[in-house]
C-alpha cells in the first residue's frame, strides 16, 4: 500500500512538472499570436517541438507504467480528486504511448508550418497554396488518430475528440446534432420572417477607434470579473484565449467600423478567462486541476457572451457605457441593442453567427472533419463539399474560399475533432445558465446592474472548482440536475426570438 | 573512432534540445520583464524552475560523462569547430554537475522571489525589505560557487564569473582595472577642469513624447542594421537584449523630459541585438553557436553606442533625425550634441554614466561582490560599503539606497560575476572599432551618412560569426591582432574628452 501511494505520488511529480511545461507551451503560443515578429516563426517552431517531444518522452518512460499500475490498485487508498487525478494521469499516458516520438515531431512541425501557410492563404483566398500542408497534416492526423483509437477502443474521430471532450462519442454527438436538425431550420425561419415585420436595428455610426474599444473591452471585463493583475487583454488575428490560471491571457481584433462584434468577441473570451482563473488552486499543475474539456470551457464562453451578455438586462447595462466610449448615438438605446443583438442572418463566417445560425457551421465542420478523418472526403475536395453544405445548411454559397474553408485556423494548426464542442457548450451555457438563475434568483438583476458576482460565485462554486474531478456529464449532472440537455437551449432560443 | 563520433553526434542531439530550451527560457524571461501581470509571477517562477531543473538533469545523466568521455579522446576527428562545440559541451557539464538538483532549484526560486522583493524595494528605497532574501540567496551563490571552484580549479568568485565571461580570472581584471585606476582619476579631474571653462551644453527642450521616441529609435535601430522581422522594441523598467538570434528583443524605457539617455540605450541594446543576430546560423542550438560571453557582448554594444554613435559623424547624422522627430530645436545642433553626449560627469547611476566615469562603477561593483562572495563583507553592510566606495572612487555619496546598492537587478536576480565584463566590454570595444576602421578607412565617413553596412559587415565577419569557436582572447587576437589592450582604450578617451 504505500508502495502504491508513493507509486502515485512519483507519477503526482512528474505530472506536476508537465504541467508546468504545459503552461509554457501556452506562453509560447499566446506570444507567437500577438508579439512574435514574423521571422521568429522557425526558432519558435523549434522550441516548440522539443518541449512537445520532451512532453511526450516523460509520459512514456517506462516507469510510468510501473506507477499506474501500482496506483491504480485497489488497495492505494486514494481520494476521490486523487483518484480523478489518476485517471486523467492513465488517459495522457495512453495518448503519449500510442503515437511514436516521430509521429509526435512529425505532427507539430506540421502544425507549426501548416499554420504559416494558412496565414498566407487566408486573405488571399488561396486554398491551393495550403492545400499540400493540409494534405500532409490529415495523414498524419489520421495515422495519430488510428493509433490512439486502437488503444482507447474508440473510432479514429473519436480519439481526436478525446484530446478536447474526453470520452466525447459520436453517437451522443450525432443524436444532440439531429435533436437541433428537428427544430433549428424551422426556427429559423419563423425568426427571420418575424425579424422581417420588425422594424430593422438602427447601425451604430462610428468610427469606433481601438483605443476606445479597448478601453471599453477592459471595463466591460472587469465588471464581469477578469482580474487584470492576473491576466491581460491583447490584439491576435484569430482571437483566443491562453495563457495559464494565474495568468489568463485573452485577445481578440478590432474594427473601426464595427464594435459590435470585438465587444462581445471579448466578453466571450472573458468567459474561457474566468473559467481557467476559478480553476481549484490546490491542484494547480495537477490532470485533475485543469478544465474538463472543451465543451464545458465553451458553455462558460457561451454562458458570458450569448447567456448573460445579451440579456436585456445587460444590454440596458450596456447603453450609457457606450455613450461613454464613443458619444452619444440613438443606436446606443438598449431596444436597438437587442435588435442589433438579436438579429438572426445567414453568414458565411462562423464567428460572427448568430446563435441560430451557428449550429449550422458547426455541423457542417464536424460532418466535413469527420469525412476527412475516415478517409470519405479529400482534401482537395474540401472547398467544394464546404461550399455545398452552406448552401445545403444556411442557403448560402461563400464568394470565395476565404469566407469559406479558409476561415477557421482549426485544421491548419492541427485541432481535428474540436469544433463539435463549441456547440455541445452552447447547448450547455443555456442549461447551466438556467440552473444559476433557478439557483440565485437575484442574477438578472444583478447582471442588469452590472453586477457579475452572483453569477461568477455560483460557476465557481458549481462548474470552475471541480476542475476535472468529474466528467463532462457528471458536472452538468452535479451544477443542473440534469445530463446534457437540448431542450433548454430550444427554449432559450424560442423565448429570445420569438417571445 | 566512429562509436566515438557516434557519442559527440549524441551529444549535439542533446545540446540540441538543451539550445532550443535555453531560447524558451530567454522568452519567458522576456515576457515577465515586459508584459507579464504582476500576479503571474508565482507560476512562470515555477515555469522557470522547472525548465532549469530539467536542464540541469539533461547535463547531469550518466550517459552525458561518457559521451563526453568518448567524443575527447584524441581519435574522433572533429573538425575545430566540433572540438570548439565540444569543449563548451564540457563546460556546461562541469557547472550542472558541480551542483545538486536541490541548490538549482533553490538558487531559481531565490532569484525569482528576490527580484520580486526588489521591484517592490527599489523604488521605495528600503533595502531592508529585500535584505533577509538577498542574504539567502548570498548564501546559496557562495555554496555554488565553492562548489564549481572545486571542479573547475579555479577560485570561486572565477566559478560565477566562468558562467558571464568563460575562462575570466581575476588576475587579469586586477591587472587591468589597475591599469585603468593609473589613469582614469586623473584624466577625470582634467576632462572635468576643461569642461569648466567650456561653454555648457544646452539642454533640449521637452516634452519628448515617448510615442516619438519609439518611432526614431525604430528608426534609428534600421539604420543600424537591426531587422524587425527578426525581432521588437518594447518597454520594461531595466533595459535589456533578450529573446533569440532569429528573433531578438530589445527594450528601454522613456522618459518624457529627457530622450537622450533612451536614445542612446536602444543604440546600445542594438547593439547586443546585432551580435546576436549575427551569430554562426549552422551552430545555431549548439554550444558553440552562442555568443562568445558578455565580455564580447558588452563589446558588441559599447561599440555600437560609445565609439559609433557618439562619434561627431553620426552626431551629424542624427541631428535632421531628431528635429523631424521632435521639432526644431537649437540643442540639436551637432556640436551640441557633441558636448551633451560628451559631459562627464560623476553620478549615482551606473546605466547614466558617461564612459569616463563608467569603469569606477564597475571596479566599485567588482570589489564588493567579490567581498560578499569572499565572505568579507556581509549583506547587511552594503549599503555603507556602497555609500563609502562611491565617496572614495567618485567623490559622491547616494542620497539614498535607490540611488545606491539598489540601482542594479544584478544582484537580485543572481548574476554574481558578472559586472566587471561591462569595463572589460568598453575596453574591447574601443580596440574592435580601431581595428574596423583600420580594415575599413570608410567607416566613419558611412557612420557619418548613417551607412552601418562597412561597420556592420566586418563585425559580422571578424566577431559575430566566430560564436564561441574562439576564447575572448582568441576573438580579440583574431579581430584585432592582440589580446585585451587598455591603451586603445586610454588613446579614445583622451583623444574624446581632450583632443
Amino acid at each position: 500500500m504505500t508502495r502504491n501511494l508513493d507509486a502515485y505520488r512519483a507519477l503526482e511529480a512528474r505530472f506536476h512538472r508537465l504541467g508546468a511545461i504545459g503552461g509554457v507551451v501556452s506562453v509560447l503560443n499566446w506570444d507567437w499570436s500577438t508579439v512574435m515578429p514574423a521571422g521568429g516563426a522557425a526558432a519558435r517552431a523549434e522550441q516548440l517541438a522539443q518541449l512537445k517531444l520532451l512532453h511526450h518522452e516523460m509520459l512514456t518512460e517506462a516507469a510510468v507504467e510501473d506507477q499506474l499500475a501500482a496506483a491504480e490498485s485497489a488497495e492505494t487508498g486514494l481520494d476521490p480528486w486523487q483518484r480523478a487525478n489518476l485517471a486523467e494521469m492513465r488517459r495522457a499516458s495512453i495518448h503519449a504511448t500510442a503515437l511514436e516520438p516521430r509521429l509526435v515531431e512529425a505532427l507539430s512541425r506540421a502544425a507549426s508550418g501548416t499554420e504559416g501557410l494558412w496565414r498566407e492563404a487566408r486573405p488571399a483566398a488561396d486554398f491551393a497554396r495550403v492545400l499540400p500542408a493540409l494534405a500532409e497534416m490529415l495523414a498524419l492526423v489520421r495515422e495519430a488518430a488510428a493509433a490512439k483509437a486502437e488503444k482507447l477502443g474508440v473510432l479514429p474521430y473519436e480519439a481526436l475528440l478525446d484530446e478536447f471532450e474526453p470520452d466525447g462519442r459520436v453517437a451522443e454527438i450525432d443524436r444532440v446534432f439531429a435533436e437541433l436538425d428537428g427544430f433549428l431550420p424551422d426556427l429559423r425561419e419563423t425568426v427571420l420572417a418575424r425579424q422581417a415585420r420588425l422594424p430593422a436595428a438602427r447601425l451604430p455610426q462610428g468610427p469606433f477607434p481601438p483605443a476606445a474599444q479597448k478601453a471599453l473591452g477592459e471595463r466591460l471585463m472587469t465588471a464581469v470579473g477578469f482580474d487584470f493583475t492576473h491576466g491581460r487583454l491583447d490584439e491576435s488575428l484569430h482571437p483566443f484565449s491562453g495563457g495559464v490560471p494565474d495568468d489568463v491571457r485573452i485577445t481578440t481584433r478590432y474594427d473601426a467600423t464595427d464594435f459590435t462584434r470585438s465587444l462581445m468577441g471579448v466578453l466571450h473570451e472573458t468567459g474561457h478567462a474566468l473559467y481557467e482563473r476559478g480553476l481549484p488552486p490546490a491542484w494547480r499543475y495537477q490532470p485533475v486541476g485543469r478544465a474538463r474539456g472543451m465543451t464545458i470551457h465553451e458553455s462558460q464562453s457561451l454562458l458570458m457572451e450569448m447567456q448573460a451578455c445579451r440579456s436585456p438586462g445587460f444590454l440596458g447595462f450596456l447603453a450609457p457605457q457606450l455613450i461613454a466610449a464613443f458619444g452619444a448615438d440613438p443606436a446606443f438605446a438598449p431596444e436597438n441593442l437587442a435588435r442589433l443583438y438579436g438579429r438572426v442572418q445567414p453568414g458565411f463566417i462562423r464567428v460572427d453567427a448568430d446563435e441560430v445560425c451557428y449550429p449550422s457551421h458547426v455541423i457542417l465542420r464536424y460532418r466535413l472533419e469527420r469525412a476527412m478523418i475516415e478517409d470519405q472526403l479529400r482534401p482537395a475536395d474540401l472547398p467544394g463539399a464546404w461550399n455545398d453544405g452552406m448552401a445545403a445548411l444556411l442557403g448560402i454559397r461563400p464568394p470565395s474560399d476565404r469566407e469559406g474553408c479558409l476561415q477557421d485556423i482549426h485544421w491548419f494548426d492541427g485541432a481535428w475533432g474540436y469544433f463539435p464542442t463549441y456547440t455541445l457548450g452552447a447547448i450547455a451555457a443555456a442549461q447551466l445558465f438556467e440552473a444559476a438563475c433557478r439557483a440565485r434568483p437575484e442574477i438578472p438583476d444583478a447582471i442588469a446592474r452590472g453586477d457579475f458576482a452572483p453569477l461568477l460565485g455560483w460557476l465557481r462554486a458549481n462548474v470552475h472548482a471541480l476542475g476535472s474531478s468529474l466528467s463532462t456529464d457528471g458536472i452538468l449532472r452535479h451544477a443542473t440536475g440534469r445530463p446534457l440537455d437540448p431542450t433548454i437551449f430550444k427554449a432559450h432560443l424560442e423565448r429570445r426570438y420569438l417571445g
